[in-house]
């Protein structure tokens, strides 16, 4: 019966829901895997690649993370185009922003914006939900390192540690155990490693994962900074 | 029969209502809940936290209060994005009416115009109701301190004391019975962590509501606090 | 067979009837009740109050009863946040029109420019009617005082003596009896309450009905006047 | 099988024909009833009155008759709040034309334009044609006295006589026979009178019809005149 | 199950038809009959008059026939209203034509836009195809005179003589033979009258048929002329 | 089950198919047959009459064959109406080139532009696929000579030798034998003449067939003839 | 049960996937075969011809290789019009992107560029995705030569051998064996011969595929050579 409910944006069914956003909502289950965890000295973000084949050339074109601006980042997990479009309004915001006010753009003020263009597509005709979750990471002067999810519906929340996309119940209770270990960047880097070579061979965990840091040096300064292979193979080998 | 008035915002059933807007009066009926009490010395709004994860980091970013402007807050329960949009009406409006008339917007000027918006989106075609209820409390020089709620269908209404969201009709039901002894803002305090207590661990209260007061001090001035942790935690001590 | 035609505004169905707009007219009838007296010293508009909780405050916020301008006011039966909308236009008009004419509003130019609104919610697609209907009182210098009630479909109709909303059957063939005896503001008064008590607690008659008058003084001066708790369980006393 | 095409306004059925006009022509057969008769010496045009209930004050503002120029008026009869919308539509072609050519508008060219707006809602989608026919009784210096009627269609056609609404095909036959007989606007008066007798009480006619004349004084000037209640229930005497 | 091909105009059913284009010639063959003979000496068009009532006064104000410009008229059948709206779009881009190349229009050129105007209710969204055809008779320096029909497709073609509307079949096939024998105009007016008197008294014949001719005079002088009543019932005497 | 995939033009059916633009060109199939041939020497294009009449004078009008511009002309088949909306198209864009360029526009340019008009009509809701193909032969100082057929899809392709309408497939496989044997436009013509006369009467051609060439004198001017009654009929002697 | 979440672009479908952009997907898996292989010396891509007639003339006209700059090109495969339009588009922001910044476009910002339009046509209703699939080959200075392929869903992905169309899963699993060993440009030639030879007459290669490719020379300028008839004959000698 509730058949007759699901295929507009638009309406809600007899219990008050909106299933198109929850349709959006599985396609993101099954998307890539994203885990992001924020410790006092910077926040780790990593997500598994969607290689599916040898001749793929993810490394260099990978458009799951994207830096939004120096001090913003994210991942994205469900549909690749989907989330271009709203990395489009995030830059264009960013940018906005820093005209207006001669100043970054808050976290949590980017974060809004985009899930006010979401919410749009789920309650106006002739649209479907945007079919992408973000974990942004980012920094500002308010709040320090900060840590968001967004979902298709427009709701976000902030998270000292999450995980999205495939298998993120599993994930996620490892972090909820694991988090308050994570004191500082490396220890977290340690604990994304560790989760993710339970699924993957362990050897060259470059060709399955992308990781990406934000964190302050000692002058104050933000940096990001993406792992390159070497880099990441050399991490399973600390762990 | 009837399956075919509900999923379309714009048609009345045969009963002359509109299903649209009572689909969406559920999807509220399942959210938050949220509870506020006017006492003659001030208001005060209280709702529990939809935390679900303990590593979500609810504290700094809830997305269920909103200072409207000095004198005018709310605390929704629903759809969170929808509540993020009609927010930001109010605000634009808050601050035009300021601009216009150089005074304060009254706090039944702001419900009524937020309250328009409402209706559009359940008469107009390729839109949905907008899933959201608030409970606004604020002060004004015509009327005091004043607390309303406003449902879905852009209906509000004047209250002493109200509940909705979970448990709605519960809470609604020892209200009525308990608002007639809130003669100030710290009994009414009282009422509402006792409400609370009952269906929560005692102990860390703070991790699950929160608690926001508006009140005059000796001086007139309106004065909006937000309880913190330690706050809310001593409240029950108190009670 | 004729469920084809019944949701969507815009169609007839095979006998040459609009079913949206008897729909809304459906949603009338169980609206609050309201019953209006034109005599020759003034008119006495009376309606119901919705109240559900006694911790309700409607009446300080009664949205049932509009003054449209001096000399012109309503009260409302069906969809509240509907009928909202239609009070906007109509001020709106009301002071347009003084602008333009330095004259008030005829109360019949009002109800036509009301009623052409609502008729434009009968025709185009992608509406849907509006669900209200009004009594409107007012007095002009061209045919005195005037009652007229407005219905969905955008008819309206002058009135002696009218009852819309619940029981409105019933209530208007005791006003085809009773109207003719009343002579002045106040037998009309006493009607309406002899209507109102038959249904209700005699004792505390303000809690269940709002009441409102427009009258010429010595002088001419149209006065309109909302009777208090106090003045409207006073005639309780009268009657 | 003919279900498919019957309710949507912008589309042909197998046989050519258009449904949903044909269902407005439907609502207009159980309208009230209008006679229209054409003599050398002028115009008469009657409707009875949809007074359903003894307090409503029909006479006063009576809207099924309508006065568009000095020189042009109208009956109406089914949907009343679509007429009024055609009517402003009359008005100000009417106005426009003077404007334009320093001369009154012909009959003709005014149910030319009006009829034109009528094709336009039985052709576009999203719209349903206007539930109104109109009988048009005018005089302008190209064809003198001329009665015109129009339906839902768009469709008109000049007549001697004729009839409309509920009963329209008695009447029209009735009118075939007497018409050839009203020499004069008094005899033709006195037909429709007679008409109208055969099916309500005859003593206080004013309470059952509607009366209006258009016809040239001894100094060719066009007078419109409405007839009040005397002069109705006189009427009944001399026939 | 070519059902669901049919009451959408743009959509084309399985055999590659359009059945909405197909339904409107439908109510075309039902139309009034029109005949037109194109001869050197000039154009005869005839239509039946569909009086349905002896008061109608159908002479005056026949909707049938057009003159679209002193060299251009034509005949309709099929929806009346629908014609208008054409004739009107005719009449603009006659005058517009005048004005740009100081000339006249050619007879093709113009209805090539009608059928350009035509061709686009067949093709958009949202509209239904004009149900009207058209018999166009015109003279130009050109192509002298020439004698098209349009449909509700868009389609139009020349012709010697033709006939569209009921009977077209059977009226079109005594053409066929009879129509080389009309060498000059009054040759042409004997056969339609000889057609049209098969089927209606032949003694009014004026009360049954409009008739036009289009025709040079001496000096070359185009001339239009609608035949009044008596020169009709005198054709019949010619006979 | 596929049912559900064509009655919509902007849907892919779950085999990846457009089913409108299938049946689009079904209708093509049932068109008038076309044939072209192109030699060194100039390019020879026909179609056959569809002349359902005797009366008909297809002769002069015929709305088959257009010339775009002196060094391009096209047959069409399908949906007369829609070609002519894209003919206009075609001149537009060809006078807009000579504009802008100071040149005639190349063939292929012309194709290309037509063609993405065709294309948006595939992708676009409430539109339906222009139901037409042409057979565009031309000449420019790029390629030469050049023949092009176009589908409603919007795809193009060159050719030798084209045949499309009715009788297509058996036309292309005569013409895939006998194209090689083509060196010039007279032989060109000589096997188009054959393969219509196998199907039609012998004697009189010209009244079943168009025919127009298109070559260079020895001047290098490019020449467009359409062939008369007579020319025609002198083919078939030579034949 | 799923064929409710297939027909409309813009709804999930409850697995959240959107069927409509994957049956385009099937149009592209039985399009025209493309192979495209990029080594450190170039890059070479090839698509076999979809000729279906002798007499057509695929050669000169093909409508499967674009270039879109002198450093970009792409192969397509789907509906050929669909394609026409995005091309129209790249060429489009490749000259604005060298007006602006007085540079190349990158090859990823194109892609870029073009995969946001295709996304739009998978939320906005009314449309349809674009049913072709590219790939891009070219060279800038950031990262040299790239390949990528785009699909209607606006996804894209970098490769350094890649085949898409009919038969794409055989020939990608060759590509994944093969490619290793394509050093330079010329054994990438040879391995593409040799895969397409497999299905067709191995004599007249020429006749079904074309073949480009992209290369620097001695003096690094970008050149892009189409390969022509006998050079493809000739291919095959050497393989």
């Amino acid at each position: 019966m509730s058949r007759k409910y699901d295929n507009k944006t638009i309406s809600f069914c007899p219990e008050g829901r909106l299933r198109q956003v929850e349709y959006a909502l599985e396609s993101i289950r099954n998307g890539n895997s994203v885990i992001g965890i924020k410790t006092n000295s910077g926040i780790v973000l990593a997500s598994d690649k969607s290689m599916s084949n040898t001749l793929g050339e993810n490394n260099i074109y990978s458009d799951r993370i994207f830096l939004i601006d120096n001090h913003i980042f994210c991942v994205t997990t469900g549909a690749g185009p989907d989330a271009h479009i709203l990395i489009n309004h995030a830059r264009l915001q960013t940018q906005l922003y820093k005209q207006i006010y001669q100043d970054l753009i808050p976290v949590k003020k980017l974060v809004n914006v985009l899930c006010d263009i979401k919410q749009q597509f789920t309650q106006s005709g002739g649209k479907r939900p945007y079919g992408t979750s973000f974990v942004f990471g980012g920094w500002d002067s308010f709040f320090g390192f900060q840590l968001f999810r967004t979902d298709p519906s427009g709701n976000y929340s902030g998270w000292k540690a999450v995980a999205i996309g495939i298998n993120s119940i599993l994930n996620q209770s490892i972090l909820n155990e694991e988090a308050k270990n994570c004191l500082d960047i490396y220890s977290a880097i340690g604990t994304i490693v560790k989760i993710y070579s339970k699924k993957i061979s362990k050897i060259n965990l470059s060709q399955y994962i992308d990781l990406v840091t934000l964190r302050r040096d000692d002058l104050n300064n933000i940096l990001y900074h993406r792992f390159n292979d070497e880099e990441i193979d050399s991490l399973y080998m600390k762990v």
